[in-house]
C-alpha cells in the first residue's frame, strides 16, 4: 500500500491536513458523479500548483486523431476521447484584492475533505493565511444532483477570522479548457458565445469534429450571515471566459457565502437551439428550490440507492469503507436510464483510456446492476449493444469478414472501433463473446426473455458469424481452430487456440442456435422478421453447428489442464512467488518480449472462462485449473483478482479469497498501483461486488432461482448484502455459523442455501 | 509494371517529354550520390509544382522523438531520421525578370533528362515558354565527385531562342528547409551564420539534439558562349538564405552558363571551426581544374568502378539496364571507404525507413561489395558492427539480458536502436545471427582470418550469449526452444521455433565455439585479451553448447519438411496462386490479423535458411522446401524474389529463376510497388547482383576455391560478371553451351566449373 492518507470511516472518505502531494490523487478519490455529468475534486479557487482538471459531460467525446508507429489496414481513422468540458465549479476568490490559493497562502491549517458516500456530497474547509497576511475560514460544499442531473451546486462559506476584510467572489465559466490524454495538442472546444444575464452566465460551444453543441452555465446568490446580499455582478469576459465579481466587506467572524449552481446542457438531450432557455429553465428550478431544498433532495435519492446496494461489513472498517466506495461509484458513473450512455473505465474521474465501452461491462458490471437496480437498467446496456450491431458488422467488414458477421469494438463510443492496436484491437476478439454471455446471463438472471426475441438474437446471429468464420479447419489436427488471438490476460498476443476463446465460439454457436429454435418456435413473428433481416439459412447454421462440434481445445494429459494456448507448456514454468520481488509489476519491469514469453498472466483468462461456465465443470477440475494458474497469474490487471476471489471462496480457501478481496475492494483508495491521479478504476469495482455478492455471499442463479453458498473471512463479524431477482428484494446477512435471509414485499419465495431449498415469507427473517 | 516512361538503354536512364506526375518519381530515379553525399534529381531552378526534395549527408541524422500507439518497456526514445539537408544545388533563374518555373511555362518542350550511369552524371534539358512569351533554350548537367566528394558541380546553359533577353541567375542557398518524414513537424536545422564573399557562399547550421555542424557552400562563375563574365554578384540574404545575383544580356542565340560547385563541409570529417576554411580549400581545388577537368575526372573514376563491377547482359536491353541501375544505385550510396557508414536502405534518395542499417547489409549487401571491391570495404562494414558492439550488449541489457550477451538493433544510425514496434524491435532478433554468418561469409569469400581475432570474436560472444539466455528449455518438448520472435517473415509475428531463428541461433553458438578454438590455438595473445575483457569461462561455452546440442526444431513427417514456426500447419494452405489477384498485394488489401493467421509468406523466411546454409541440404531437400513455401510466399519485400531466383537456378528451373529476377532488377525503373517517388529500395539492389552472380553464374566458394555451376535465361544471348577473389579478378561470360573465364594480373588461379576443377592462367581467355 502506496497511500496511507485517507481515514478509515464506514460512510465518508476523509482527508486531514494538507499535502500538495496528494492534491491529484484527492481529486480523483473525491470526484463526484450523477450519471449525467461528473466532476474531478479540483479546487473551486484558484490553485496554482499540480493538479488535473477535469469536467466531464456522458456522451460528449472527441474523435482525436490516432497516434500509431506503423499504420496497419483496419485501423481506426480516430480514439475517441473522454473529453474534459468547460469548467463550470470556478471561484475566484479576493481577499482585500489577494487572490486566494492555497499553493501560495502562508499557512494552511485544519484542511478537511469529506467525500460524504451515504448522502453523496463532497465538502472541503480549512483556515489559511493569505499573502496579505489575513486569516480567513472557508468551507465549501458541492455536490451534483441526482434530482435536477444538469446542475451542480456550491456552497463557498467564507469568514475573515482577525479582522474585517473586504472579500470578492468571481464565480466564472471557461471554455478555454485543454485536455491532458490529447495525442496532438489540438484544439478539442470551438467556443461561439459568451453572455451574461444578471447574475447568471452562459458560454456556449462545441466539440470539433462531432459537434456536440453545450451550454455551460452559472447563476449565483451571495449571503451574509444567511442572508441574501443583492448586488449587481461586475461583469467581465474574454473569448473564452466570463466571470461575476460579487464585493462585500465582511466583519470578522461574519459569514459570506456564494451560492453557485452551474453544469451543462447538451444537444444529446436537447435542441441545439433551445440551450441557453434549457438552461434557465434548470437554473429558475434550482433557485427555486434553493441550495438546501436541493442538498436534501439529494440526500434523499443517495438513500434510495443504498437502501438496495449497499453492503454492509461489520468488525472491518476498511473493507467496509473500500466496497461502498466502490458502490458510490458505480452509481455515480452509470445509473442506467439512458442506453446511449456505458460504463467508462474511468468513469468521470479521468481521461485515460479514451472511449467508454469495454467488455469490462458485459464481463464484470451487468451482475451488479442487474442485481441492485431494477432490470432496465441492464436491459439498456444490453439495448447499447444491439444499438451498434450495424457499426460492429461495419467493423468486421473493414477486417474482411462477411454476410453480416459481428465484431464488436474493443472500445467505442458511437460503436465504432477506437483502439489501435493490432494484437489488441484486431486479435482480442473473445470481447464478442462476452457480448452474448451478457445476453445469456441477464435471460438467466431476470428471467426476461423478451429481450432475446426484439434484439438479442441479431446481436447473437452476427455473433455466431463471426465465430464461424474466425475458425479454420485444421488438417493437421483435424479440428477447427482459431488463430492468431489475444486472450484476456493481455500478456499474450497473436496466440493459437487460446483455450478461452475456442470454448467461447463454441458456446456462442450453440447458444445461437439454441435460441433460434426457441425464438422459432415461441416467438414465430420475430422469428420471420429475423430471418427476413438476417438472410440466415438452415444450411449456414449446419455450418455452424459443423465448427462448434469440432472445435479443438488444447489440453495437457500431464497437468489434466486445459492450456491457455498452443504451446503454453514450452515456456519456463516458474511460478509467481518464486519471482524476485524487484522484478514486479512486470509490466513496469520487463520488456514486452520478456513478458510475452513468460508464462505470467495479467488477468484470469482460463479461469475467466471457468467463472463464466462454472455449471460446465467439476469442482476438482476447478480446482486443478485454479491451482495451476494461479500460480503463474500476476494480477496487473485491475480486473484480475475478483475472479480469483470468487474461485478460491468456491473452493474454501477463505484466506486467499479475502487477500483477493482486499486487493480489489482498496485498489484506488489505498493506490495499489500508483496511478490514482489519473483517475479510478470503476469497471473492476463491480468485480469487487462480485466478490462478495457471488464468492463470500455464493450467489448464483439456478433454475430460475436464487442460491446461496454463505461463507464469511474470519476477519470479519458479519456481512449484509441485497439482491433485487425479479422485482423481489432479498437481504442476505452472513456471520460465522449463521446466515439470515429477509424478503421484502409481499411475495413468497423460494431459495437454495448451500443446495437446499428455502422457503421465504415477506418481511420474516430467516436464520439458516 | 506501372511506369513505361523510362527509355530502354543500356547505359543510361532516359526520360523525355515534361509530364508533372512523374516528377516526383523521377526525382528518385534520376538521384546521384557519391557515397559522401546525395542528392535527388530535383530542379535547380524554381519549381511550383509537386516535389520531393531531398539533399542528404552521409552519417548526418536527427534523432526523431518515436511515435507510438502505447508504450512499452524498452522502446528506443527516439527514431534516426536520414535528414533532409540545407539546399546547395538552387538556382533562381529569372528571364526578363519573369522567374523560369516549369510548372507554370505556358509550353515546355524537348524535354530530357538522362542519367549516364557509366560516367556519373545527370543532364537535364528543354525548351520552355515562360508566361511573357520568351522562349528559352536550357541544358543543365549535374554531377556529385568522386574526385571531390564533398562538392557536387552544375552547369547551367541558357540561350534566348526568338529575341535577346535579360538573364538573371541566382545560386542560392537555403537552410531553411523541411523533412517529409518528420514525426512531430520539429524543426531539425538550427542556422548560425550566413556569409558570402565574392563569389561565394557559406551557411553554417548544425542539426538540433545530434549537433552535427556543418558548413553549406556555393562558388560560382559566369560564361557568355565559353568565354567568363566578370560581374560581381548583387548579395541579398535572410535567416537562413543567401543568393548572389547575377544579371547579363544575352543575345538571341548566344549561352549564358552558371558553373555552380556547392556541397557541405561536416565535422564529422572536420574540426568544427574550420568548416569555412575547408569550404574554401575545396571550392579552391574544383575552380582551379574546372568544371571540364572535374568532370573528366568524374568519368575515369566511374569507369574505375565499372571496369570491376559491371555485368553485361546481351540481348535483353532491360535487363542490361536494370542490373547496371542497381550497380550504379549501391556504388553511389557507398563505396566503402569510411566505417562509420553503412548502406541505407533508401540510400540517398530518400527519407523513408530512417536509420541507415539494418539486417539487409550483411545478408544481402557484403556478398556485392566483397566481390566488385577490394576486401577491405568488406571488412569495413563488418568492423561498423564491431565499434557497435557496446551499444549492442546495453541494447540487449535493456531488454533484460546479463552478461555481455549482445542484440544488434533492427535499425540504427549509431549502434542503438530505432525501431519501435515491439514484434520487430524486441522480437525479430534473427537480425543477430546475419550478423555472424557475415563474419563467417567474410572469411569464406576473402580468406582473411584477421578480423576474427581481432574483433568478429567479440562479435561473436556477445550474439552467442545472447541464443543461450533468449532460448529455454521445454519440458514438454525435452528441447531448448525460442519463444516470440519474428522471422525473415514479418507477416508472422510473436510465433514461437520460427526455424530459421532456432537454426541460426544453433549455428551462430556452434561457430563461436570453433572461433574461440581456433583463436585459442592460432592468436594466443588475442584469445588472452579477448578471454580477459568478456570474462568467457568454459563453464558457460559448456551450457551454450548444451543448447545449441538440444535446439529444437519444427518439422512435418507428412510433408517432409521443416516448419517455418511451431503451428504452421493449422493454417488454411491455400497456394498464392490460387488468390484472387483483387486481394493482392495482401499488405494492401488485408487487415493484419488476417494476413498474420494466413500462410503467406512476405520474404524468404525458412528459404533464407537454405540460402545462407545451401551446403547443410541436399539438393532434394532443397526442391522439397522450395516447392512447399514458394507457393506460399507472395513476395511483398523487395528483399524476396533474389533468394527464390537463386535457388530456382539451382534447381534448374530457369523460367522461374529469370521471373524472380526481372522482378528484383527492374523493381523500382517499373516501380512495381507505386511508391518509386518516396526514394529507391537500395539494398535490394544486391539481392538483384547476387540474383545472376551466384543464381544464374552459380558462383559459390568452396574450399578456398571459387566454384561456377553457370546457367543462363533463354531470354539472353550472353553475360559477363567480374569477380574480385583474393585480389584476383576473374571475368566470367557466359552463354548457352558455353563459359568463358579470363584471370587479369599474373598469377595463376585454381577454379571449379560444375564441379571440376579448371587452371586459368593470367590474361588468357579458356572456354569451358
Amino acid at each position: 500500500m502506496n497511500q496511507e492518507y485517507i481515514k478509515a470511516d464506514n460512510w465518508s472518505i476523509i482527508e486531514e491536513g494538507f499535502d500538495q502531494e496528494t492534491v491529484k490523487s484527492s481529486e480523483s478519490l473525491f470526484s463526484l458523479g450523477n450519471g449525467a455529468m461528473g466532476q474531478r475534486a479540483n479546487f473551486e479557487e484558484r490553485y496554482s500548483g499540480p493538479t488535473f482538471q477535469g469536467s466531464y459531460i456522458a456522451g460528449v467525446y472527441y474523435p482525436d486523431k490516432t497516434r500509431v508507429g506503423w499504420w496497419k489496414n483496419g485501423y481506426p481513422e480516430y480514439f475517441a476521447k473522454v473529453l474534459n468540458a468547460p469548467n463550470w465549479i470556478g471561484i475566484d476568490v479576493l481577499v482585500n484584492k489577494e487572490p486566494l490559493d492555497l499553493f501560495t497562502c502562508t499557512s494552511v491549517d485544519d484542511f478537511r475533505r469529506e467525500l460524504n458516500m451515504k448522502e453523496g456530497w463532497y465538502k472541503r474547509s480549512f483556515k489559511a493565511t493569505l499573502p496579505n497576511t489575513i486569516r480567513i475560514q472557508v468551507e465549501i460544499t458541492r455536490f451534483l444532483s441526482l434530482e435536477l442531473d444538469e446542475i451542480g451546486a456550491i456552497d463557498y462559506a467564507i469568514s475573515p477570522l482577525d479582522q474585517d476584510a473586504e472579500i470578492t467572489f468571481i464565480p466564472y465559466l471557461d471554455s478555454g479548457i485543454t485536455n491532458e490524454d490529447s495525442n496532438w495538442d489540438d484544439k478539442f472546444w470551438n467556443t461561439t458565445s459568451v453572455d451574461s444575464k444578471g447574475d447568471r452566465a452562459y458560454i456556449q460551444a462545441h466539440t470539433m469534429k462531432t459537434d456536440f453543441k453545450t451550454c455551460t452555465f452559472m447563476g449565483a446568490e451571495l449571503h451574509l450571515d444567511g442572508k441574501k446580499v443583492n448586488i449587481d455582478p461586475e461583469v467581465s469576459q474574454k473569448e473564452t471566459w466570463i466571470g461575476h465579481a460579487y464585493t462585500q466587506g465582511v466583519k470578522q467572524g461574519e459569514r459570506l457565502t456564494l451560492i453557485k449552481f452551474g453544469g451543462y446542457t447538451v444537444s444529446r438531450n436537447h435542441k441545439a437551439d433551445t440551450l441557453v432557455d434549457a438552461a434557465d429553465m434548470v437554473l429558475d428550478k434550482a433557485f427555486e428550490l434553493g441550495f438546501e431544498a436541493l442538498f436534501q433532495s439529494q440526500k434523499k435519492a443517495w438513500a434510495a440507492i443504498w437502501h438496495m446496494s449497499d453492503i454492509t461489513i461489520e468488525g472491518d472498517v476498511k473493507a467496509q469503507q473500500g466496497i461502498r466506495f466502490n458502490i458510490f461509484h458505480l452509481n455515480q458513473t452509470y445509473l442506467g436510464t439512458d442506453s446511449r450512455l456505458n460504463i467508462g473505465p474511468k468513469g468521470f474521474t479521468g481521461e485515460k483510456y479514451g472511449g467508454s465501452t469495454y467488455w469490462d461491462t458485459e464481463a464484470y458490471c451487468i451482475p451488479f446492476y442487474m442485481a441492485t437496480k431494477n432490470q432496465e437498467v441492464a436491459r439498456n446496456l444490453l439495448k447499447y449493444r444491439y444499438d451498434h450491431l450495424e457499426k460492429a458488422i461495419e467493423n468486421a467488414q473493414k477486417l474482411g469478414f462477411e454476410k453480416g458477421a459481428a465484431l464488436y469494438p474493443m472500445v467505442t463510443m458511437n460503436g465504432e472501433e477506437c483502439h489501435n492496436e493490432w494484437e489488441i484491437t484486431f486479435e482480442e476478439i473473445h470481447r464478442n463473446g462476452a457480448i452474448a454471455f451478457a445476453i445469456f446471463n441477464y435471460y438467466r438472471f431476470t428471467g426476461d426473455y423478451s429481450y432475446i426475441p426484439e434484439m438479442g438474437l441479431e446481436v447473437l446471429i452476427g455473433i455466431a458469424r463471426f465465430w464461424y468464420q474466425r475458425a479454420n479447419y485444421s488438417e493437421a489436427k483435424e479440428k477447427y481452430v482459431i488463430l492468431g488471438v489475444t486472450g484476456p490476460n493481455e500478456y499474450e498476443n497473436n496466440v493459437n487456440n487460446n483455450w478461452y476463446t475456442n470454448y467461447l465460439a463454441k458456446w456462442c454457436i450453440d447458444y445461437t442456435v439454441e435460441q433460434l429454435h426457441k425464438v422459432k418456435d415461441g416467438y414465430p413473428e420475430d422469428y420471420q422478421r429475423i430471418k427476413g433481416h438476417t438472410q440466415l439459412t438452415t444450411m449456414e447454421t449446419d455450418k455452424w453447428e459443423e465448427v462448434a462440434k469440432n472445435m479443438y481445445f488444447p489440453y495437457s494429459e500431464k497437468y489434466g489442464v486445459y492450456l491457455q494456448q498452443d504451446g503454453f507448456l514450452d515456456k519456463e514454468l516458474i511460478p509467481v512467488e518464486q519471482l524476485d520481488k524487484l522484478e514486479r509489476p512486470i509490466n513496469q519491469k520487463w520488456s514486452w518480449d520478456r513478458i510475452l514469453r513468460s508464462p505470467y498472466i495479467k488477468q484470469a483468462d482460463v479461469l475467466q472462462g471457468f467463472y463464466f461456465f462454472e455449471d460446465h465443470f467439476t469442482l476438482e477440475e476447478l480446482e486443478k485449473h485454479f491451482d495451476f494458474y494461479e500460480s503463474f497469474t500476476v494480477h496487473e490487471s485491475s480486473l484480475s483478482p475478483c475472479v480469483h476471489s470468487i474461485q478460491a471462496a468456491k473452493l474454501d480457501r477463505m484466506d486467499q479469497a479475502y487477500r483477493f478481496y482486499l486487493r480489489t475492494s482498496r485498489l484506488d483508495l489505498d493506490d495499489y498501483n500508483k496511478e490514482v491521479e489519473e483517475g479510478l478504476h470503476i469497471t473492476s469495482m463491480a468485480g469487487t461486488w462480485m466478490s462478495i455478492v457471488e464468492g463470500f455471499g455464493g450467489l448464483r442463479v439456478i433454475d430460475d432461482k436464487l442460491s446461496f453458498t454463505p461463507r464469511i473471512p474470519k476477519e470479519w463479524e458479519s456481512y449484509s448484502f441485497k439482491i433485487n431477482f425479479r422485482n423481489r428484494v432479498i437481504k442476505v446477512t452472513v456471520s460465522e455459523g449463521e446466515t439470515k435471509f429477509k424478503l421484502e414485499g409481499n411475495e413468497q419465495m423460494s431459495i437454495r442455501y448451500k443446495g437446499k431449498r428455502l422457503e421465504l415469507n415477506p418481511n420474516e427473517e430467516i436464520s439458516a
